[in-house]
């Protein structure tokens, strides 16, 4: 790629970015598409219009409102796990700012009037082009002048400690104040129970699970709820409510067909065969009345046969303190470690039903298995990744297809195919995987939505480092000269440090194009609104269905996390080698900042998310220090062993880092747990907000779900 | 060395180990050394000879009592640690015996049938032997006998692996017994707490320990004892002691005098300069009198100087219960995990005061410098081990020393050095090392003294591996056939192969050594005997000083325990090389299982050495299963690759035993903390217990104690 197809790539990325946000504008200040924009404000009861006076509002004002929202608005508004993620945005955009305002004017001029390149490569073949002129490779090989990306790297490396320092100080607070906030959180009065041994002959798991308890905390115990098999309730439980909203539904397209038909109305009618194509027709409101019917008696039915004989070997247990409730979660509490086992309780919302009562070893074997598919897909797919990104240089692309040679040849075409091509082939091909990562990280038996994200996340990131990074790096160039390396094994090293800084443009523009068309889409929400209109033009006939169209989704941290690591990840790396990408990178951090504000979190961790976060940075970090020992190395430096004690500093910063904060992000510390609260908490009430719903029909009130469990506990243990 | 210096070391050894025998039957009979020879029971007000009806006592009867007392007798006895280190030496007397009925009987035959040597090495320089006919270097290459020596490899694998097993679960019982049992234990009812924050503004170390602890255990708090710096307070203390014991002892000799010499006695004098030779010469009585009374009103006003002025970050918290105790020594108390870091308190007796205070990095520092030094320790040994155990044979003496080869040439003594030189010096060499590990650990911060033991005596173990089993094994052959490596550096594998049945000799007689004479001096107790009798008749003039004669030492695990493991480890790694070793490893675990009833424990640390014994007998099984594997290939067995999964299976069979068990050694399991007391606990002594002797003088009530902490506390807040 030379300079002019990355200018090209840079100029239509930015043009697309204008239009979206031109749309987004016009978009925006229609009142039909408040759903869509400010949904947040909307599920809140706000008005959606700032100023509320009947003022369209100006799209500016939200990006002003946006930059002037304190972090506790935040917290208030989308928790700690989001407010978490903005400290990463905006620590990261501190790195690459702080860096750049040092690393651009003085590293580019370093660089570019350096004249090694120009008497050396004037019969080249013409590789060389203007871009890297500005980059690292211009220098000549044993030059004084790599003094100054050596220092360069110092620079780099202390700023991103000293951020990453206060971030995690400052996330840790921010956990602090969470957790020792005055508000009742049912999940900060229990704890998690797994691995509990069979009961003793005559006694029911609760009475186990309630006696062995009682035992230890005799005072602050207050109740349990033994884990069942929900998988047959769940089912019944889902087909009613589908049912209810098919009722629902087809009572609006009756109340419909009144106002725009005849006066009495068509009846909505339905088939009952396969996904209501083959079968008998039947009147749709009738037929749904008579299921739900159905429904609700054999739900009842299936509670009490759940509640009374599937329970299983994990329970969750409640403590009227919340320091009890802390201090049990981190406590061995039986002999043989492998049984009770406990944790923290995770939000009610949260919990992975199916995967509490895996045992200990079983989650152990789980564990390994998917980390073996995992590290299978990771190495497999890097074969498939090297070769688009081998294949889709246009070049490449002729010499296989020569079909598309006297389209290729027109200069316009070519640019624009020769710039994205590649890009957009990796991006889709990234698109795939989380969903199959998530679902492995689940099957891991991971007790909490926000820990399998987490586990998804980590998977993710060290996919995209491998293939994406790594394996475009070193594939690309393998491929460019497998003949040469045949040759000669050794020349692999040269290779390398010549790919590296050729490679640069390709992630300038990787980054370029993440920043400037994925979150120009994002931010004009084109996608959702489309889907929106097209829902409630064509299938939204209710009030519930028509908020479930606009409802926003999760952030989805478990993507855009590993997605923004690996563009710091690559940022950094040639934040020395080619310092033109960091204004890039700084871009699309300071962007990722303002995107955010239209997503509503489906869980809440109390920033759990951090550690995992700061181990990738720290982990970049290191990769972009031994990457810069390398290239110094391969400069002919003589100064290059002055890099070694900068990796071995960010393992000690690393080391230091987890022994000051990480267990508090493990466990909740006693001193945080012990503050006052604002209420006496209703034990009840936080003891009922663990039942799942399928357990929790309205017929079934307080005293009956108790009794239903008492009572065929002490009818089984006659049997 | 040959057959023959075998037999005679072996013969030798036995005789020695005969007299040895003989002599303690005789001596063990006589009334005044009783003492000696049945401390423990005198110490527990106990008759020492069994019967009591004036019958001396039969030293088999002795044996007979060791071996019928119940492992509860030695935990009533000794504690908990001496019955784990029972169980650690049945334990491998069991794996012996095991294998030993299997191999013995098997691999015996398998070998001296072999003919492979016999004709290969007719022709050799005669350095095989009768003993080699009986070890695997017997048999021939490729040869399917090699199957009964892979089989035996699984055999005895298999055999560790459910004794291990058994052993694990075992000894988590007996800890869990002893930390359930209904009697007050001072340490069950409280906390170390250590790296206190500086007390805030207006505080004293003693109320902010307080109202910290109080805020988050408002029912269980009972109080606090900050750890102050003791060393002047001590010191002067001491110095008290020692004068205590002087007079005490001057005073014994004048009462002697009046009876031996003249009716109105000779006062006994001293000189007070240096060593008591110097300087005036006083009346020893006056003299220490006035000492005395100088020392005690020193160190009242040190005391209190102590307690109000010399407040360190460190304290002791007590709970009204031992779950509270127990559950707050595992929790996380603060947000900053660097800060009011806790553990479980060890007994107040083993409590190392000067480390307490040390701060969490510190810790971490002195714990890395530490590790580089035993490192290089280890490194550094081998050089000069290497060099003794290669310069000790007698054909290197007679090289490097020729004016002994007259002597050495003389059959008897050229055999009996032949066998024991280069075992002497080994043994004698390793008997430096244990004072200075134990130094080194302690260096490391580590708060109590069973902790800093069993620290030690890792470090000696991997001492003692790396520089006794590899370094002389390595070593000698190194050093027998440098030249032939200079030539060939491949034939390094080669000499490895043959060196390894040519030191099972070695190892024989080492352990054979180690078993006769080693337990041959322990059981007869001749030095403590000769010490004891010599300190009676010169220098001890009163009962206390007597008492202090006799009273026996610790067990010593920090040596035992690794010495012990290198025996294992020896054995294991022959036990299929030359099986012919079993016997006498099984006879050495066998002794040493009678030769404990003399020691008295000095603490008692609730079995929390197993773990560490267990992961040390895995990896000389590891070692074990891997010398096989390298062995078997180099006889190029074709189904070598069998013995693969061993070591993995090992490995697992290690992490399964330590996430079942290992928890439960590090904290105390709440389950086990709350089981009901006998009574309720009297705070007040567990609290006294843990006052040091220094700061606990009679004159200082309870009250005063307490006072001069708060008034000096109070006055301070003040200032």
């Amino acid at each position: 790629m030379d300079f002019a197809s990355f200018l090209t790539s840079l100029a239509t990325s930015f043009i697309l970015f204008v239009v979206l946000m031109l749309l987004f504008t016009w978009l925006s200040r229609k009142p039909g598409n408040k759903e869509v924009y400010y949904p947040n404000r909307i599920l809140r009861g706000l008005d959606p219009w700032e100023g509320g006076s009947g003022r369209t509002r100006n799209p500016f004002a939200w990006i002003r409102e946006a930059l002037s929202s304190s972090e506790q608005d935040v917290i208030a508004m989308s928790g700690v796990d989001t407010a978490v993620y903005f400290v990463f945005l905006s620590t990261v955009l501190g790195i690459l700012v702080l860096s750049g305002v040092v690393l651009l004017p003085v590293l580019l001029p370093v660089a570019a009037t350096d004249n090694f390149m120009k008497s050396s490569n004037d019969t080249s073949k013409g590789t060389f082009n203007d871009l890297d002129k500005l980059s690292m490779g211009h220098i000549e090989e044993k030059s004084p002048r790599l003094w100054a990306f050596l220092i360069a790297t110092y620079w780099v490396s202390f700023v991103a400690y000293y951020l990453l320092w206060k971030a995690y100080n400052h996330v840790s607070d921010l956990r602090a104040a969470a957790l020792m906030s005055p508000e009742v959180r049912p999940e900060q009065y229990s704890i998690l129970v797994r691995d509990i041994p069979p009961p003793p002959e005559g006694q029911t798991r609760k009475e186990q699970v309630d006696s062995y308890f009682k035992a230890i905390y005799p005072d602050t115990y207050y109740k349990s709820m033994v884990v069942t098999n929900n998988k047959k309730v769940n089912k019944i439980w889902e087909d009613l409510e589908g049912y209810k909203k098919k009722l629902a539904h087809a009572e609006a397209v009756y109340a419909e067909s009144k106002k725009t038909g005849k006066p009495e109305g068509t009846k909505p009618t339905n088939k009952t065969g396969f996904l209501g194509l083959l079968g008998e027709k039947v009147d749709s409101i009738e037929y749904y009345n008579q299921k739900i019917n159905e429904s609700v008696s054999k739900l009842e039915a299936e509670q009490k046969v759940t509640l009374g004989e599937k329970q299983q070997a994990s329970a969750l247990v409640f403590f009227t303190s919340r320091v009890a409730a802390a201090s049990a979660a981190q406590s061995l509490h039986a002999q043989l470690v492998d049984t009770w086992t406990v944790m923290d309780a995770p939000e009610a919302r949260q919990l992975i039903w199916p995967n509490l009562p895996k045992n200990f070893y079983e989650r152990q074997i789980r564990q390994i298995l998917v980390y073996v598919i995992v590290a299978l897909t990771i190495l497999f797919y890097m074969i498939p990744i090297g070769l688009v990104s081998a294949v889709t240089t246009l070049a490449n692309l002729k010499k296989i297809l020569p079909f598309i040679k006297p389209i290729a040849n027109i200069v316009a075409i070519k640019t624009v195919l020769e710039a994205y091509l590649p890009q957009i082939a990796l991006i889709i091909f990234l698109a795939l995987l989380p969903k199959f990562l998530l679902f492995l990280s689940k099957e891991e038996g991971i007790p909490s939505e926000s820990h399998a994200q987490r586990a998804a996340s980590g998977k993710y990131f060290y996919f995209s480092v491998f293939n994406v990074f790594i394996g475009v790096t070193v594939g690309g160039t393998l491929f460019d000269s497998l003949k040469e390396i045949e040759k000669d094994p050794k020349s692999i090293v040269d290779i390398l440090a010549t790919s590296l800084p050729a490679n640069a443009t390709f992630f300038l523009t990787f980054v370029a194009l993440k920043f400037f068309v994925g979150y120009g889409l994002e931010l004009s929400r084109l996608v959702p609104l489309i889907i929106y209109h097209l829902k409630r033009k064509y299938l939204c006939k209710t009030e519930d269905e028509l908020k479930a169209a606009w409802t926003p989704g999760d952030l989805g941290l478990a993507t855009r996390v590993p997605s923004d690591l690996l563009v710091i990840t690559i940022v950094l790396c040639y934040s020395i080698i080619a310092p033109i990408i960091i204004p890039f990178g700084a871009l699309y951090f300071a962007i990722g900042w303002l995107a955010l504000k239209v997503y509503v979190p489906s869980y809440e961790s109390y920033g759990k998310m951090w550690p995992h976060i700061h181990t990738r940075l720290v982990a970049a970090l290191v990769l972009f220090q031994v990457t810069m020992f390398g290239y110094c190395g391969i400069k002919k430096f003589y100064y290059t062993p002055l890099i070694v004690p900068l990796p071995i500093l960010s393992l000690i910063f690393a080391f230091f880092c987890s022994k000051k904060f990480y267990r508090f992000f493990q466990a909740t510390a006693l001193e945080v747990a012990c503050r006052e609260l604002k209420e006496t908490p209703n034990m009840e009430q936080v003891f009922r907000s663990y039942i799942p719903p399928s357990l929790n029909a309205e017929k079934v009130d307080e005293d009956q779900f108790e009794d239903a469990a008492s009572q065929v506990s002490r009818s089984q243990s006659f049997v």
